[in-house]
C-alpha cells in the first residue's frame, strides 16, 4: 500500500459521510457510494456505481454496524440495496474491508470471496473513544428532560466500564453528586479513588430512592419490579446498555417511571467527532497490519 | 413575623409555581394567584382572587422580572391582567413584596402605597446561583446544535464574570479546551490560576479563527463585522448577555454565521432548581431584614 | 468464625501498628507482637510472646511484604527475629495468615504446617488503593525538590496503570499540564478521554526535552543514555516502579540528572491511610472466603 | 523608555535573584546588587556597587516586602545595609522603583527624592498569582505533617478570598472533601457553585470537630479557646493569614493542638515560579504606565 492510500466508503450513516469528507480534506483519494437521500458537501466524492467506488481503493470502509439482515450493508441514506456478497465480489485480495460488527455469516462470505477484513468494533480504542460522545449524549438527554440542573443533583451510574468511567467523570465535572454502582472490590476501590461515592451492588437496593437520575450501563436486568418500586417517581432512568439493557422497561412504564433507552448515541449526537474516531482507528488498523 | 411564615405567590412563570410547591412541601402556608393556563400539582394552593391570595400572607412574591409594561405583573400563565397598583393597594405595611427588577416607576408606586419591597435580582447570591442553570443551558444548546462533542473542542468564553466563571468550569469539567477572554490583568491571572487559557482582549482578534464554539457574556458589542469575519464558518456563537449583547446579530446572520441569543435560561432549562434558588434567596432577604 | 473476630498482628512496619489500633478502636480483640522499639498508643495490645499473640486469634496479619530473607518476618521495630516456620507452628487450621508477597518458599512452609494463607498484594483493590498514597507521596516529593509550582508545569507520567492513572488525575487536579506516555492504542484513547495529552512510546524521544518533571511507573528501563541526554538538566526524574525501575540511575547520575527512586511510599507518607486500606482489604478477604 | 529596558535588582530574597536571571535570559540588561552570601549562576550580573547597579537602569526592583525597619532594604543575602534614602539619592526622575509593601514612611522618602515608585503588592494580579504557590506550599505542609492522605480527608478552608479559592480548588483536585467557611451569602453561593460544601460562619462551631485539616486565610482571630476546644486533637491547623492570623496560637499550643503559621510561602516553596509572577507584573506595571 505504497504512497497515499485511497478509500471507498460504502453505506452507513452520517458518520461515514463525515469520514469521507475528513479523509478527502487530508488529501486522500475518496469515493462514496450508498448515500442518495442526503446532501454531501463535496459532491465530486460520489461514485456512480459500487464498482467505480471500490475499484481503485486500498481500503473499503463499510457501515458500523455492518448489516441488519446479514445480506445487505446497512445504509441510512440509500433506497437500493447493496448486497454484501456483491461488494465482496468486486474486491481483490490486496484490499481490506473495515466495518463494525462483522458476524460469523459475513466472515464466511469474506472467506468465500477471499476478502481480507477487520472489525472496527473489536478495537478497544474505538470502544473507549465511542464512550465520549455516548456520555455527552447521555448528559444532553438528562438536561433536556429534567426541570433541574445536573449540578448538585444526585446521579447514579450503574456499572464502571468504559461508558461508566467517562460518564461519571463528566457528570462530576459539571458539578453533580456522582454515585457509581459496581460489584468488584477493585472497581469499588477505583470509584473511591476517583472521588465518586461507591455503592456495592449488594447495597444498591437501599440507596435507590435517593437519585434524581439513574444511568445504566450494565447489559442485563438490574432494575426489575422491586428495585423500580424503590426509585423516586420523578427520577429519570436512562439506559445506555445494549440489548437486553439493565432496566425492565415494560414494568418501568407500567409503574409510571420515566425511562429512556438511548442507543447508538455517537452517530446521533456527534457524527463529526465519531467520524474522527473512526478515521483514527482505521489508520491504527492499517498501521498495525503493516499495510 | 412570628411562627411559620405564610406566602402569596402572584404571577410569574414556571419558577414561581415550583416555588409555591416547594414552600408548601416544607409546611409553609402558600397561596398562588395568576396561573390559569397551567396545571398545578397541588390545586388547593390556588386562590380565587388577588385579595384571598394576599390577605394572610407575610411575604408576597411577584414575577422575576416583575413587569414588562411597568403597570401589570408579568404573568406567563394568566389571561387577565394583575395591576401592580391593585396589588399594592391590597398589601399592608407588615407585608413585604419580593420580585425581580423592581424599577423606579414600580418603586414609586410602592412608596405611594406604603409597601415594603426587596428586589431579588439585587441579591448577589441570586445572581451567582442563577449562573449555574444559565451555564448548563448554554452547554445543552451547544450539544444540541453541533455535530461534535464538547469534549476536546476549542471553546472561547468571552468575559469572566459570574456566568463566565461557572461556564468555564463546567466546560472544563466535560473535557473541552477552554479559552477565556478578559481585559483586566487580575482576571487574566485568575483565568490562568483556574487552568484555562487566558486571552487578553487586545489579542482576541488574532485567535478568533480557532474556536468551535464562542460564548459571549459581555453586555456590549465585542464581535462586529471584522471580528465575525475571523470566526470560522462552522463555529457556533451563543450570546448569554442581556441587551444589547456582545455579538452584532444582524451582521452575523448576513455573514452566514450560526448564532443564538440565549436569554432567561434558568426559568427555561431548570425551573425547579431556579425555584429552589429563589426560595433560598427569599429566606436570606427575610433573615437579613430580621423579619 | 462466629461473633467478633480476633486478630494477631505480627511484625511489619508503622502500618501494622496503625492497623492494630484501628481494629481495636472498632471493638475487635487485637494482639500485637514484634514491635519493641516503637511507642504504641494502646500499650495493652502488646503480647508478651508470639504464642500469646497468636493463640486466640482468628486472623494473623503479617508484614507487607512478608519477608526479606524467606525465613523471618520483616520487622521494622523488633531486634529479635520471628521465624516464619515458628509462627506457622503456632497456628492451627482454623486460623488464616494474611500478609504481603507470600512467595513460593513461604507457601511451601505454609503447606507443610497446614496453614491457610492469603496474599493481600494479590488483591486488586489493595493495589488500586495503594496507588493513592503513592501518588500523593510522589507529588509531595516534587513539591519539596523543585523551586517551581506543579501548577502550570509540564509533567510527564510514563505508564498508565494504576499509579499512572491516579497520579495523572491528581496532578491535573493541582493544575499541572499532564502528558502521559503509553504504548497501547486503547491507553492512548483513555488518556485522551481523561483530558491529558497522550504521547505514544514511539514519539517519546522527541518530546523528552519539554518536561519539568518526569514520573516513571514502568518496571523496565525506558530512559537510558540517549533518552536521558534529551531530558532537560533541571528536570526532576522520579521513579515509582519497583526493580529494576524505568530509569538507568547510574547513567542519570553520571549525566548530572536529578533523580529519585521512590519506593514503598504508602507506608512512609501516609501510614494511617495505608492501614485503613489494609483493614478494608483484610475484611474483603475474610468475607470473600466466607470466614 | 525606548528600546530594550534595563533593570537593577537591589536586595530581596531568592525570588529577586531568579528574577534577575529570568530577565537576563530574555535579553534584558540586568544588574544585581545586595546578594553576597549566595551563589548566582550568572556571576557577570553582579554589580560592585549600588551606584553601578542603578546608574543605567530604567527600572529598579527592590525587595518584596521592601523593608522591615523602614530604613534599609530587606536583604536576605547581604551583610551590609542598603539604606533606602541612599538608593533613592542614586535614582533619577526617569527611573521607577518597584517593590512590595511601600509604606507611608518610604513613600515620603520617595517624594523627598523625587523618585517615582509602584508597589507590586498593590497589583491585584500579583496577589492572585501569589495565591498559587501559597496554596501549593500549604498542601505540601499538610502532606509532610500528617500520616493520612489528603485524598478523602475532610478539610476546612476558612475564608473564600484569593488563597481560599485556589486552595479549595487544588484540594478538591487531589481528592479531598473540601468544606469552605464564609460569611457572605454570595460567597456561600459561589462555594456551592464550585462544588465544595459551604459552612456559614454562624454554623462553624457545630462543625469544627469533623476535620482532619483546617486552613485559615482570615486575618483576624476566628479560632479562640472555645472553638479550639471543638477541634479534634489530631487535626492539623495551618494559618496562612498575615498578622494577627486567625488562630489563637498561644491557646492552641497550650491545648495541645498541632498548628503551623505558614507565611511568605511563595518565596520559600517556589521561588522560580514566584519570580516569573513578579516579572510579569513588573511588565504589566511598566505597560500600564506607558513607560
Amino acid at each position: 500500500m505504497n504512497g497515499k492510500r485511497s478509500f471507498a466508503i460504502v453505506g452507513g450513516d452520517l458518520r461515514n459521510i463525515k469520514l469521507g469528507e475528513l479523509l478527502s480534506d487530508e488529501g486522500f483519494s475518496v469515493k462514496l457510494y450508498g448515500f442518495e437521500g442526503v446532501e454531501i458537501n463535496q459532491k465530486e466524492l460520489k461514485a456512480e456505481s459500487l464498482k467505480e467506488a471500490v475499484d481503485d481503493a486500498d481500503v473499503v470502509v463499510g457501515p458500523i454496524p455492518c448489516s441488519q439482515d446479514d445480506q445487505t450493508l446497512h445504509c441510512a441514506y440509500f433506497e437500493d440495496r447493496i448486497f454484501i456478497n456483491e461488494l465482496f465480489r468486486q474486491m481483490n485480495k490486496n484490499q481490506i474491508f473495515i466495518a463494525g460488527m462483522i458476524n460469523d455469516r459475513i466472515k464466511h462470505m469474506a472467506e468465500a470471496f477471499n476478502v481480507y477484513w477487520a472489525d472496527i468494533l473489536d478495537r478497544e480504542e474505538m470502544a473507549v473513544l465511542n464512550a465520549i460522545p455516548t456520555a455527552e449524549g447521555a448528559i444532553q438527554l438528562a438536561m433536556e428532560e429534567l426541570p433541574i440542573t445536573l449540578h448538585n443533583s444526585n446521579i447514579l451510574v450503574m456499572g464502571f466500564g468504559r461508558i461508566g468511567k467517562i460518564l461519571a467523570k463528566m457528570l462530576n465535572g459539571i458539578g453533580a453528586r456522582v454515585y457509581v454502582e459496581a460489584r468488584k472490590h477493585s472497581d469499588i476501590a477505583w470509584i473511591e479513588s476517583y472521588g465518586y461515592t461507591p455503592i456495592h451492588l449488594s447495597d444498591l437496593y437501599d440507596h435507590l430512592g435517593n437519585f434524581d437520575i439513574i444511568y445504566n450501563t450494565i447489559p442485563y436486568i438490574v432494575l426489575d419490579t422491586p428495585e423500580l418500586d424503590r426509585v423516586r417517581r420523578d427520577c429519570l432512568l436512562i439506559d445506555l446498555a445494549s440489548k437486553p439493557g439493565g432496566i425492565n422497561f415494560q414494568k418501568a412504564k407500567e409503574m409510571g417511571r420515566k425511562c429512556i433507552w438511548a442507543l447508538s448515541l455517537p452517530g446521533k449526537v456527534a457524527p463529526a467527532t465519531a467520524a474522527r474516531f473512526v478515521k483514527n482507528t482505521v489508520f491504527n488498523i492499517i498501521n498495525d497490519l503493516g499495510l
